[in-house]
């Protein structure tokens, strides 16, 4: 049995704790969260106690956090567990600096721990399925990805304000999901942008829409495309060209109704938003984190995931405000080493 | 709190069982399964005690119970929970003979319980969509009903010697489809059949191919065919034309990758048989029986419309056997006269 | 160099005269129309004469004539033609009475001369494309046809008090379709329907919506499904399941374009009628009756398969009318013997 | 009665004179090649005849000439013609390099004439609707635009080695179909690229995979998405997003046959190549030329797009050349005077 301490009692912290209560061998010990009230009724919801942080590092019993607190906490919580020796189950991102990041990555391999960024889209079922079949072979080597990832619409401009930018609040996403489907390293990045939904949004400082085109060090091209507003819901796509065939990933859709009209035949809207589209996911990310505890599993992402997806989103962000290519390169091999260096390459 | 009773620890009480712990307000307090290995484990996985009908009966804590067990079981456990005063979930069919479920339905009756029926296709996301859109007048009139039933393959010849035949023990479930997306009564059945998969099905006295016609009171038609074998799964759609329109119901697929490959743009087949394809209806159906009990809503099915499938079985194996339509008729208009009145007719 | 004449300058006849021209090898010689203006315009926009039928039939260079003319015309000329040793090329159908049809059928096989029925949906691109992967063995023994053949709207009341019913006129493509489909005779009709569009139809005599169940010789099952009016247009389909998995023939889009809006993704309603829906199929039917004079392919349809599909119509008539299933038995293996057998088993 | 003379006779010279023929009001007079035999064959099936190009341009006759020979005759063909006072049809594209095609933008300019550039794809049914329901506003502002297109096969390397390169031989499509669909100016290009699928490419200088992103004057993007090679045949889309919703242009199956096997649900893959994906378009935008010449419709394409297109062609490959964006701005707004220039901004 794993006794755990859930950080955050607030939207996908409800979500955490939901999925981790079903984990056969996991149990949920503590919730901290700042709002008083949202730890007590999510503590009373699963029979857990209310906590401070000190409380969960204390306590030999615990043996993981999940960490799903504002993303100002993550760095520091990540740092005190994996000092406190737990294992780590934290949302994305590591954080907005990638200094800080690289911290966080120098603790949990100093530790020993297993520290798991939630970057859920790698347990959709579609998404995963693809990438299965991709790793299968079957459309031989992988030459073009391209990205579709669109949000239904901008959140408040003052979320915007402390989101790092576009590139790092949203786009993070993307730069992960090009990692992983290609296996392969970014060598340039190149992100062009506008400002087109909502001009309060450009005074804040950031852009809406974005076009980002990345050539990796084997050749392959990838091209993302991310808007912070459609006008029918969220959109999660995408494709990856390969030697032998194409496979693409699609939208879901809440009912498999098809509708003829006298107009037009018509079927559903795709999933709402990021809670109904990636509910599996999220549900799926929670089975794998225990059974990476408990049976020794390989981790699908680490805290160098999260690094490296924030070293991808500063290069896009440092392109499109010089309005030209950046380079990402590396002589070393070992991924961390790449991931080190490529900060380097990225800070030129 | 409504603590409730489980008949039946095989493959689908363990369904019910995990689905109804998961109802805010109820409580798993007993298994009851003639195998009582399959009993303690189940029991034991939800903190439930193995006891004897009798005990469940006898326990005035118990307000509900959830009957999953061989259908040959169903009639007296319903009349016996019925004058115990328990609440009844029981899975499909009421029982293969008219006059045992004629029974169980006035003892429902006179109990004044809520007797729910698990045709669980009326709970499945896709179908109740169609439904409420057909209700709100999205098509305008309904005219014609198409209903596609195909199973991924036959059970044991064992199975089908005692199913009560393919009209009973398969299209139980597109009869009750008939009635609830139509809100009408059948006028006329007509059944055709054919052994074509297996010779073993025949020489067992039943087939394996239905078509069947059903006119109705209001002279809308509707069309089921039905197979006990496909090579690609489980096939579960419907259609149905309205004056205003067409709604239809397709199949469910458990991703949405497409493939593209030398020969073929490739999807996936559909979910795999009802497990797979109704887990968010059989949820649903059980969120739904809690909330008839608790909040008084009105129940979707009731052992009433158990009785009016299996009336249409009836008629439809009659057609089948004598080569004619069979005509359902009644000069009465409330439900119940309906059901009663139409086993005289179907007898004639 | 084949010289033709044209008999019917209407809808049908200008699409059969814009085709024909196109043939290498062929030339439009006469037109023949009741309505001399049709005929003027029709002659004079391909270089061709009009001219009255004896004329056509008198003269020697004539090798084969196109009948686009009304239905009644049909037998009369097929007769004269064959007598006078044309090939004949000649729309759906043939006569409105069997025994017409007979005599048409018996005049061709003495004359020795080619007589192709124009049942355009063999030669659809989608149909036939199905049919050849039937015939190649794609999806094993064929079992089960679902045909779905449902018209824009009703021809006007007048049109239908003389078009012979439903039966007749509507549903005699369907069963020419079930019978090049499954390339088996039905053994049993069984036929249903209802008056649910237009009242005046019902006044007239007729229904508009049908469900016919055809079973086969080899115990296959065959559902028939149409509607004189939807509100989406032209709704042409069908689904046949094998023993090995499934063919369906979908509905053709006018174009590919998928929207996105802020209630539903929506495509394109299907082909509006039979003229856009069949264009390619109107074309290629009548590069095929080139290809047979002048190249001797096998015919894909004869008078006989007129003949048959109108026997079907009939005993589909006799069973609506009867409230029964209505047997076709044949103790002869011929094609012909069948057909002949057919209607003496039609008339029991 | 407009008499053409038409300049090349090989593949697609074929289409331009079987479309040309069928307009109403349009004579093929003469056919001119640099191989006599195909001349010869192709003037014979349509009754014209094999002269040379001055005698075209000698006679007063002669109305219009359609240019389907090779790339290095199109300027010298459209000047003369020009000069000649003919209107034009010419395959696309005018020229390889932007000063010959200014030069002929000037020489068109100056006679008055017509010259139609026959980017067809502004033709194909699916794409032109998508046009025209964007224009009609159904999704509001336009924001961003994918473009995807790929070919089955690369051409010879010794093809590419004359081709001017994959931005102007393949590209150029592509470049207009962005100018078409946004109705905007580029106002940076910048291009990646690869070779990934044969290495004689590379060692011919030229690159199979590309990825360009454009953004606009107003502020939009557009990715397109190129390869010179896919497994599973032409691919040809388009998808913009705008302020109200999003518009997808998809492939064209030959057939609308699903097939339901035990691995699979599949479709037939796309129409295989440029002459079978663009049948209707190549047949329409013929017409549309006659509806020009005849009827003083507004031409759809201009010489003047044709020079836009090769601009953008030449920015992409400096941009690729020297892994940079490259800049195409102008002070003025007349069409021509931003074409002319973007010249001198692109050479920047």
């Amino acid at each position: 049995m794993t006794e755990v301490a859930l950080f955050g009692a607030g939207r996908i912290g409800k979500i955490h704790a939901a999925n981790l209560v079903r984990q056969p061998g996991a149990s949920l010990k503590y919730v901290v969260d700042v709002n008083p009230g949202f730890a007590r009724d999510l503590a009373a919801q699963h029979g857990a106690q209310v906590v401070d942080a000190q409380t969960v590092f204390d306590d030999p019993a615990i043996g993981a956090v999940v960490i799903g607190s504002s993303t100002d906490t993550h760095a520091e919580l990540i740092t005190r567990a994996a000092a406190a020796g737990k294992h780590i189950f934290c949302e994305k991102p590591v954080d907005l600096t990638v200094e800080r990041a690289q911290a966080c990555a120098k603790a949990v391999e100093r530790a020993g721990v297993t520290c798991l960024i939630g970057f859920q889209r790698r347990y959709d079922p579609t998404f995963s399925a693809l990438k299965a079949r991709l790793d299968a072979g079957e459309i031989g080597d992988p030459e073009v990805l391209i990205v579709t990832s669109r949000d239904p619409g901008a959140p408040p401009v003052e979320y915007i304000k402390h989101s790092g930018g576009i590139f790092k609040d949203m786009l993070i996403h993307d730069f992960d999901i090009f990692r992983w489907i290609l296996d392969d390293e970014a060598s340039t990045v190149y992100a062009s942008g506008s400002c087109l939904s909502d001009p309060a949004i450009a005074e804040a400082g950031d852009i809406d829409t974005t076009a980002v085109t990345i050539t990796t060090r084997r050749g392959r091209i990838c091209q993302i495309n991310t808007s912070r507003r459609t006008a029918y819901g969220y959109d999660q796509r995408f494709e990856i060209l390969g030697s032998g065939g194409m496979l693409q990933a699609g939208n879901v859709r809440p009912t498999e109704v098809t509708a003829y009209g006298s107009k037009a035949v018509s079927q559903d809207l795709p999933e709402a938003f990021f809670l109904e589209r990636y509910r599996a996911a999220y549900a799926a990310e929670m089975a794998h984190f225990f059974d990476v505890l408990q049976n020794g599993s390989t981790p699908r992402t680490s805290v160098k995931d999260g690094l490296a997806a924030l070293i991808l989103a500063e290069a896009a962000a440092k392109s499109f405000r010089e309005g030209r290519p950046v380079e990402l390169s590396s002589a070393h091999n070992s991924p961390l080493a790449d991931v080190l260096a490529a900060v380097g390459a990225a800070a030129q």
